[in-house]
């Protein structure tokens, strides 16, 4: 066992030294100035007090230092499971009540638990069946749904809804209430925010300034707004005239608390804690391994489930919210040189110092301003276009991608996911089910066999060779005999069908029996059944079988073997099945 | 649109001649002596009045004759059909009681609409995922069920149970109410269909009888049993010492009657209609495969579907239980000589002869000799070997049997086949998400590529060739990214990585997103990426994709192009990927 694949920090730590150290300490503050906002954000956007986003901002990231495997990524509350653990609690206890806060911690702590087990028990693999097109469905809609959740804190108006079509009623039903001066703020913060984005780094390149530093500039637009917006509700007293604020935030470092371990709890918020938790991984992942390439660096998906499981933990029991690994802050830390996760625990320092300190200067904050930048940063996460460009290369990955989106945007958060894995697991062997087969022919002058549909090819009308382009397996075993039965039954001179086994990977129980009831057929019918280029794994396997034993003809190396040995051309006399050896004596002896 | 398709009976009926009618009516004689003591027997099986069991080996087999496309399939009530109607009926409502009847006739009912249904929308392929191994297990579990729910009219005492262990405890804790007179019937019986089947047939070839006809009278030997046991019973008047009989039977033709449609029944019942129509078709379609191959017929898997859905509908309207090819008399029917579904019309008129007058002597039949024909039928579908069989060919396989019988026999039925549906799935996927690879290198003197670890073959430094042998789809794509990047890792001189793709049927949208970050990876380390083999049907998706305008390689048309250009042996430059071409000139001047 090797300690530094469990405890990653001593990959690093030992070689700390003082040019590494500024660069993290410069990066850390960055990443603390865009932090603060997003913090507190996204704890409103899962219907928390601020200081929980600013609490599940500190602990975690120490702890990731210490287990993760990524050197830049980024950790605390992100966008999308802030959305879910709305979703998830707000079905638990209505907010703002003990038991909602009660129940988000036990969310964090459970989506922590199954994180680090499944990192323990080597899991990561399960993440794989998040369809890129689902996650990225997935994704668009969430950014959507949350953009018309916060909706409501621009227009200073009371909106509620799980869907989209909820949140779109609620809203719609309150218009009449819309606060005017809140109105102005929000608009105001929407408007700066997108010009920001758009035109703030472009404006700062014609002048000059380097690319790095006019991105960092222009990523930091969020606090600018939130600083201004303060200080102008502050001084004219807004609040007073119905702009929602943030008001009175604790000062003072995280609780350590125990989260309940009320069994029904648990069982209530096990699905959604699955779901968090895989998805807080893929997206965290994803972002690890793209920065990693950049420094032909690697990361170990199982210690990463670890170290964002550990994190969670750590947040559960310092009163925090789930966590995992955010886009944007993640660029800006590697952008800004971060060269180690003691980056992540120098900014854990400075959340530390903001929620000490700071927090008296947020109660004028208006949640109009918080609820802008969400807005403008899940924007840019919904992708309409990856849509059309997924429908153009294959028509199961968008049927799957838009049924991710239409039930997460129509029903809800867990649901959507569920259906795009359930669509894109029953699409994937619905398509292997029905493999694609063809007849294949020589290609004149080499020993190269292609479609005889596709290619000017030679065939052969006593021999034909049937190249089956998939595993065979219960789902399609039946599909195989029905395909060669007909092939034989539509060639009347037929004596001999060879299988040109190269795309079969494996061959299981069904697909066994189906290959003898197809060999008995076939005799009866004064038909040979061959098999030619059968893989190593495959072939170690059918050695010891009755259908090996019982088999009419021969196992060929290689096709061209077969074309030649069955048209007569070459005495060598392949191998029977049953001999227990696939490799020709030619090349045996070599 | 084809009549002769949706109605088979036009296939057969208008050359109907008079050969062909005597051989369907002594076919159809020795079917009828077959079925009557099944149908009581598996009437009773399921719980249900024994001219019910009559009743459904009516109407099914005349509405069979039209819809069906098996020349010599004999349908009616079978044993695994009857336990899942017992397990499912069991739940709504006591044994006896009229709602237990009107459940039953309900299950008929939807399951015939869910095949025909199935069969009209050509979902015959469904049946495909119930693996060979899932439905083995299921049988042999299902007989052991069965079995033991029997013993008790053996011993003539009372026990209940969904599973196996509940049927034991309940028989182990009434012992003490052992009838002896019924024990020694329904032992004698059991014993004497037990020599039957083990040395009648051979004792009767010895004493000179043709196979056949010995064949038939030892499938004829529970009808004796039942003919002796009914007339000793009468005889002796055992029904009076504590013998239990089947009693009054209503003696008259099947009544119409269409079963209830209230919405609550139905929805507790689907489930367990869906298994049962797949399980009755997956049993059904196989017998019906092997007799057709037997004459060179063919039967239409979608087809069957509607003529089994067809048959259940009319058992339930004319309160018949649910029905399906059974494998016993349908082989019996074969070897008798039936050429067309004509004989199971005469059969149909034999039984209900049978209902109009033998019902008065059916009253004394005992039932413990109708349990004893059913544990000596059940017993010999029970197949442990076919465990260590699957065992020894395929863990994964046998794996998923031995949960199904596990299950089944610990819980239930429907929760068997599920439990080994679902985890045959879930093992098929987790084995392509981690696809078999193979470096390969050339077999010296061929164009043939083979695995450098179980070959001698010719490698070049500069230049890998990775052959993955699965698709690449979702669950995989992350799992081959690793791949080839510790591969260029690993080769510091390496130039060129060529992906052989002779065994990638499917590249799906998540593994082209990984082949783009493959490609910008190995770019940043001075790589090219090739492909090569690339089928047809792939490569016509992967042309229009922006992946395929940044490779940095090539496309080969096969393994030995790559390996002579990229080795500097030839002038022929391949294809860019976004010429649009994958066929090389050298081809397609042919």
């Amino acid at each position: 066992m090797n300690p530094k694949r469990y405890l990653p920090i001593l990959q690093w730590l030992p070689g700390y030294g003082r040019a590494t150290l500024s660069n993290d300490l410069l990066a850390a503050v960055i990443v603390t100035i865009m932090l603060i906002p997003q913090s507190l954000a996204y704890a409103m956007l899962a219907g928390l007090p601020p200081e929980v986003g600013l609490y599940a901002s500190i602990a975690p990231l120490v702890v990731y230092a210490v287990f993760g495997t990524s050197r830049t990524l980024a950790v605390g509350p992100v966008a999308v499971v802030s959305l879910m653990t709305a979703a998830a609690v707000g079905q638990i206890a209505p907010q703002g009540s003990s038991e909602y806060l009660g129940a988000a911690l036990v969310l964090a702590l459970m989506s922590g638990l199954i994180l680090t087990l499944m990192g323990i028990a080597r899991l990561g693999f399960l993440a794989n069946f998040l369809s890129h097109p689902v996650i990225s469905g997935f994704i668009t809609a969430s950014g959507l749904i949350i953009a018309a959740s916060q909706f409501k804190h621009v227009l200073g108006v009371e909106a509620s809804g799980h869907n989209l079509l909820e949140l779109l009623a609620s809203l719609s039903g309150s218009l009449g209430a819309v606060n005017g001066t809140t109105l102005v703020i929000g608009l105001a913060v929407l408007a700066f925010l997108h010009v920001a984005r758009r035109w703030l780094k472009p404006g700062l390149s014609k002048l000059g300034v380097p690319e790095r530093p006019a991105d960092m500039l222009t990523k930091a637009a969020p606090i600018l707004a939130v600083a201004v917006t303060t200080l102008v509700t502050w001084g004219l007293g807004l609040d007073a005239r119905g702009v929602a604020v943030v008001g009175e935030v604790p000062a003072g470092l995280p609780p350590l608390a125990l989260p309940s371990l009320e069994l029904a709890l648990w069982r209530e918020l096990f699905m959604a804690a699955l779901l968090i938790s895989v998805i807080g991984f893929v997206e965290s992942v994803s972002v690890g391994q793209t920065l990693a390439a950049k420094r032909r660096q690697r990361i170990d998906p199982d210690q990463e489930l670890v170290g964002l499981g550990t994190s969670n933990i750590a947040a559960s029991l310092t009163g925090g919210m789930p966590v995992t690994g955010g886009f944007a802050r993640s660029v800006v830390n590697f952008d800004a040189g971060a060269e180690t996760p003691a980056a992540g625990a120098f900014t854990a320092v400075g959340i530390a110092v903001a929620a000490l300190l700071l927090t008296p200067l947020i109660a004028y904050l208006p949640i109009a301003t918080l609820a802008a930048t969400i807005i403008v940063a899940v924007l840019s996460l919904v992708d309409f276009k990856a849509i059309r460009h997924t429908w153009n290369y294959s028509r199961s990955d968008a049927l799957a991608m838009l049924a991710t989106i239409g039930v997460t945007l129509g029903h809800g958060v867990e649901s959507g996911i569920l259906a795009g894995v359930g669509l894109s697991l029953a699409l994937h062997l619905y398509n292997t089910s029905r493999p694609h087969s063809a007849v294949v022919g020589r290609v004149p002058g080499t020993e190269h066999f292609r479609n005889v549909k596709r290619h000017h090819v030679e065939t052969d009308p006593h021999l034909a060779i049937l190249r089956v382009d998939e595993s065979l397996y219960f789902a399609n075993s039946r599909y195989l005999e029905d395909l060669v039965m007909s092939l034989a039954a539509r060639e009347p001179g037929l004596e001999h069908i060879v299988l040109a086994c190269q795309a079969v990977n494996r061959i299981d129980a069904s697909a066994l029996e189906s290959l003898e009831a197809i060999n008995t057929r076939l005799r009866d019918a004064g038909v040979k059944l061959h098999l030619a280029e059968v893989k190593g794994p495959v072939m170690d396997r059918l050695k010891h079988t009755d259908f090996c034993h019982d088999m009419t003809g021969m196992v060929f190396l290689s096709t061209f073997d077969a074309w030649r040995y069955l048209r007569g051309e070459t005495q060598y006399p392949g191998t029977s099945c049953g001999g227990g050896e696939s490799a020709p004596l030619a090349i045996r002896a070599e």
